[in-house]
């Protein structure tokens, strides 16, 4: 019955290597963000007509970042956890942070190719490390007995409708899609008024 | 009135992110220091030649890490902070993470096109970090009910100056316009005369 | 007899850029996930085509985001250890950082080369990781004078088993060498069963 | 006399961002690692050749790991340090952490060319980093008002030595001058005999 010590480890790790993971995946959007190589402006105009050119890949990126925000947030709010993580609670935000990191290749191509696989890819990521952050919370409260005050459950719902709400964009207008993922500014007023109607 | 408890997140997860952060943009500003792909310099003097092509590069390098130092140490002067984060003091640090994970492509601009938009790009994301930490302060000014003592008032101030003039340095003579961040340097001096006649 | 104090380091530290380093590694590897530059599809038919060009790479990622996550959750594992590391315990944890900080480029050359080489590499720098964290349980016995009960000893020799296999696979078939490494996620089960056993 | 409270911060985050820096300069080593875009090798033997044309980089890059792994076990040892940091001390360790940032470049131009400049350029930047530590410890020394006895001033010394001997080296075999920073790894031996005869 008693589970052996080492399927435990210390949930301070964790953080570090969440807040790493976050922390680096943030920072490398930007690197996306280029202007091409060999490219020499001489006037004014030239320059901003190529900045113009990036408006796509930096809606991508702001969008990306704020998901990336919100994931973060979620994760940090989640104080009631106990101070050691077990071996499914470990696994469950190693599998989220393997979608961290993929998410600045979908972003990519979701910010290059206004095309319908592009979209469902960028989509079908966020909804991925929707899932597996609900995963980890289903994981605590198992492992705690007891539901957590902050789930991010209405949060997580938004996001899964909004990416699905992006998808369904994407088949007629993909250069609208992105705008889609705006509506999980919501969150804060949805879960206001879930609470205040509970 | 009561605040629900999942409003609130660990001060030392907002740290960890904000390290991480500030640790790989002011690592990641290398990056664009690079030699042509293919140079293949047979002399020293060729060397040297290319390396010289970089100092506007370099400068620009220069000037962006003390600036991330510079705010860096600004966020982790403020001590008189709560242990616990409001809402809306970790979405304004976030905020202010966004424009740090900017600031490497604001460099790129800056460094390799000496054209106004080039100048006020930089110089606008500097303004918006300056402001987004001036957001924090006003943020934990309100959530703890007093006035900080390290509010980075006076730097940040001396910051916005420096950008503005840059700006208009840029309009006239874009090769120099970097040199006017050096004035930040005065920041302690400021500081200390303001201290000392206050 | 007595070590000098300078010859230990908070575990804390050692902690902090294990888990740096690691949370960069995972994060770099999406990097070697792109579409070539210039690629510019006009049809979802030619983007799904390209992105299906990348899965040898994006399968040589998943493995080897996963062998990272394996190797963090054996060092987070081993909760014995003492505060302060030995002079030994940081060089064989710097070494085994080495050999991590190695692995993206490993990946890169088995997922882009189906040759036997390319195979070998990446196998080899599984085993070097491997014998490097093993190196490191044997010091920390030999610092606190017990056995870790969370050796990780199954776990590596699973490891290093399924290095060896897909490194034989290789000579044959060398695209289906990496499905070899899939063999760790029975570690859990193997270890169990040890466990039960014993 | 007395310091306002602003001008100290919490040494926590000093170590953080130190251990960030390092361990992201760490691993943005391997991405210099790379074999040329386009290259498609159809036998072993043409993979071998190309690995083998990375040699010169690949020495480059252990030897540059092995000096971050020296750098930061040196500022990691220093354990009689005060809870807070002055900001003389912050800007020597933040000035200490420019010249990480900048070693990645340095590594690529000793690596890739073999002429003097470039064996110049890695030997100032790892004396700059030697002197910025020892810079460091005399701050860390004023403010604490005693002697720190794990001091690093014979490992800095022995650095120093060792890129002077690599300079020398460099004007008359550049292609020998990476192996003079072995030396350095007699450095526990030289203390041990320091501390023997003292």
């Amino acid at each position: 019955m008693m589970k052996e010590p080492d399927e435990f480890i210390a949930k301070g790790r964790l953080d570090a290597i969440t807040d790493g993971v976050f922390a680096f995946a943030m920072t490398l959007l930007v690197v996306n963000l280029d202007l091409p190589e060999g490219f020499n402006p001489t006037t004014s105009g030239e320059l901003l007509a190529a900045l113009a050119r990036l408006a796509d890949t930096f809606i991508a990126y702001i969008v990306t970042f704020l998901m990336l925000a919100l994931f973060w947030l979620e994760r940090a709010h989640t104080k009631e956890e106990p101070e050691t993580a077990s071996g499914a609670y470990a696994w469950t935000v190693l599998l989220h942070l393997f979608f961290v990191t993929l998410l600045p290749f979908s972003m990519i191509v979701a910010g290059r190719y206004e095309l319908v696989p592009a979209i469902w890819i960028y989509g079908g990521n966020l909804i991925l490390l929707a899932l597996t952050a609900i995963a980890t919370t289903l994981v605590i409260e198992r492992d705690t007995g007891h539901r957590l005050v902050a789930s991010g459950r209405v949060e997580f719902s938004l996001l899964i409708t909004s990416a699905l709400l992006s998808m369904a964009i994407g088949v007629f207008a993909p250069d609208s899609a992105m705008y889609a993922y705006f509506l999980n500014f919501a969150g804060p007023l949805v879960r206001r008024w879930a609470i205040a109607t509970s």
